[in-house]
């Protein structure tokens, strides 16, 4: 390993170098007016695998292609597919950016630039390993595919049929994602679980229109007035969500796990600068930490009825609803979970008022089985790499294409990161630090080589 | 009374004739294009009332004037100031009229055209009974003072400083207002109670930002959560207001009251047609028309948070916000109710957010004394009038200006009106019964003579 590790620290300025020009691509996926540079930054990353001897192509999708590569020269051995995405949010410098955000460059020991942290920059790690290991050895120890997207910044419309049209192409034994970051500086990080979600709309219909709430106030059911009642019940005293059954599928984290979560240096003075909250909130008797990573929560994301401009209007309302999600964790099944939102709301429903629920979306929960070997190789592959004990992390959004792998393609999935909380992806003055991308570069490579055993 | 009455059925084909005369001028006080009409609405009620025998002047307000006149020639009688406006609602045919709103004509027994029942019709019995009385006895039974203002359909913005200012000109032992429709047809109405209000709004802020409900659900408290709890807290499970020391000054209906208001042929069907509602609710313990006349209500007005557009969006909101009104009766002191509904606020408001009270505008309810010998009188005169017993029914809405002259003129205020509930005031097709006008006038002229004993 240590001439792998020699060749990348030996070369990690022309490898910045090299990113670099593609960083300068501004592959925006959601504005039609960078769409040329999406397939720019798509034909460069193919052309940079095609150089390092992997077979690459673009593949067509209803909107950006991807890149597909794979070098499969070691039979017997694993399969590992590496997932990124070469396209990126919009920015300006006028959005606040100290440089042009299209202009890469390196102060403080951070990358600066669109791109750099979500997701070119991690992408880059995936390939700079990948060429180091044939450069060295001639050989890669173990079968590698690349999918990298163009579409995650908008709304991935056509990679969930990306993946399945490829089932066959993208077959592989571990799926491999560097999108998410690390707990903090010096504590390289495997997430080890996502939550899903499942997202419904309550409408409630009371009279024919908005009445006089002097004629008609007390007379008939107000449906603002049904509908908070109904909504106040979704929580109990205890900040535990009261839906029936909802808990059944929620695996509960371990002893060990939730010593693991405490022991991590979490700020919650930090946290709640973040969020500008006055103070952290939620389920009694876990953490904070454990809340937002392994506790399902129960969000009403936007309500409205009635009259909401300036001042005083006296009706009662014809209306009301609201945008009620759950997020999910282990076991739990998005549509299982959305049905017994549903119920539940039909069952605090009083017969006075008409109800209608709409169904959103739904995403799955992901929750590593950490006990699989690739976890064990993906914690050594971390410390020899950055020299440091490697931590298991959470993360309480969702990554949807992470569940489509495990449907898809029945493989382990494990997520490793290397940007910082503080990588302002989506906002400006996105950054990466050139430490982690180094370390990743070598994590990865290590990983590789662990995983072919 | 015998010849007041025949006098009165003589003249009614000429009374309709005068009246008409007045609903052709326009007298749209919310749109400056007709203030000139308000002028002439005005001005001819001045005429008329002067040419009946009275002094009648015009009174400046900021807006549209005012018309007063007075008939002082009964010392140590007593005085009653008649209270009704000559502004009305806009209104053009294409609105869904069958006739010209402007162009009154009668139709199976009913005066159509804009102003009938809303107001002018109602104003032009007080005018017809007392220049009957002029006519046939040379004088009146007792003083009279009309006060008729021209902003009513515009918010009345100038009304309660004329009333203010003129506080010694209308000073009286009695305002009498025909403002307010009858129970049914047969059913001559005496309104003896108003609800009054107390309108707030509450703003609850948490996060410094709409957060990602995926990497902070279940972490910080979320407004939109938090406020639907609170508002869920108003009423208890009987219906009841939970408000601490709300019912503390309503006056609480008396058997009799109840049995008189369940005597009444309310048709629960068709108080359920016109409001579009599946069914009734509110407090247990009371009928409909109990809840709506004589017992508060508290109505969410309006409720907002987050995103509220098409489809989902995960979001854990930075604010939520509603606007929360009380109705009130009996004895409730307005700001006092608003007191207890901000301090209710507060109170169930936890410490995880921020909460803000955003005071609206506040109403006097008003509940008749009716052992006061007025009501005996006007009781009389519905009777003779109308040849039926006369009813007590309350109105769930407010009168504002009906505050100001208790206030002011610390005088017993009579509200009887002589529209139907279909007399379809503010929208097409506006009406008043014939017979109502007519029985209407003759009701008006007994009660000057009752009053006066």
């Amino acid at each position: 390993m240590e001439d792998i590790f020699k060749h990348i620290d030996d070369n990690l300025d022309a490898r910045l170098k090299e990113m670099f020009e593609w960083l300068r691509i501004p592959s925006v996926s959601a504005d039609p007016a960078f769409f040329d540079d999406c397939d720019k930054a798509a034909q460069w990353l193919v052309d940079k695998l095609t150089g390092a001897g992997l077979k690459a192509e673009k593949i067509a999708t209803g909107g950006r292609p991807a890149v597909y590569a794979e070098w499969l020269g070691a039979p017997g051995k694993p399969t590992v597919l590496m997932y990124g995405h070469y396209d990126v949010q919009p920015a300006v410098k006028e959005d606040g950016w100290d440089t042009e955000p299209f202009e890469p460059m390196i102060k403080d020991g951070k990358i600066y630039g669109r791109g750099g942290a979500d997701d070119k920059g991690q992408v880059h790690t995936h390939f700079a390993a990948v060429e180091s290991l044939l450069k060295v050895k001639g050989s890669l120890p173990c079968n590698v595919k690349f999918i990298v997207e163009g579409e995650e910044e908008a709304g991935s419309e056509h990679t969930e049929a990306l993946i399945r049209d490829n089932a066959d192409k993208l077959a592989c034994d571990i799926v491999l994602v560097s999108d998410s970051p690390m707990f903090a500086a010096g504590y390289p990080s495997i997430c080890v679980g996502l939550r899903g979600l499942a997202f419904g709309e309550v409408v409630i219909d009371g009279p024919g229109g908005d009445l006089h709430s002097g004629s008609f106030g007390g007379g008939v059911a107000n449906p603002a007035n049904v509908l908070v009642q109904m909504l106040s019940k979704l929580h109990d005293d205890q900040g535990k969500i009261a839906i029936d059954g909802f808990y059944d599928d929620v695996v509960e984290l371990t002893p060990l796990q939730r010593k693991a979560i405490s022991d991590l240096p979490f700020n919650e003075q930090d946290f709640l600068d973040n969020t500008g909250s006055p103070v952290v909130a939620g389920e009694k008797g876990y953490t904070t930490l454990e809340r937002v990573w392994a506790r399902p929560s129960c969000d009403i994301n936007g309500v409205i009825s009635g009259y909401t401009g300036e001042g005083a209007k006296t009706i009662v309302p014809r209306r009301a609803s609201a945008k009620v999600s759950v997020r999910l964790v282990g076991n739990q099944v998005p549509e299982k979970s959305l049905d017994q939102l549903e119920a539940f709301m039909k069952k605090v429903c009083p017969d006075t008022v008409k109800m209608t629920f709409i169904r959103h979306h739904t995403g799955q929960a992901y929750l590593g089985d950490t006990s699989d070997p690739v976890f064990v190789s993906a914690r050594k592959a971390l410390e020899q790499a950055f020299g440091a004990p490697a931590v298991e992390i959470r993360e309480g959004g969702s990554i949807p294409i992470v569940g489509t792998f495990a449907e898809v393609l029945e493989s382990p999935c494990v997520l490793m990161g290397f940007g910082l909380p503080d990588q302002n992806i989506h906002g400006p003055n996105e950054n990466l630090h050139v430490e982690n991308y180094h370390k990743g570069t070598r994590a990865i490579a290590a990983f590789l080589v662990e995983v072919a055993g």
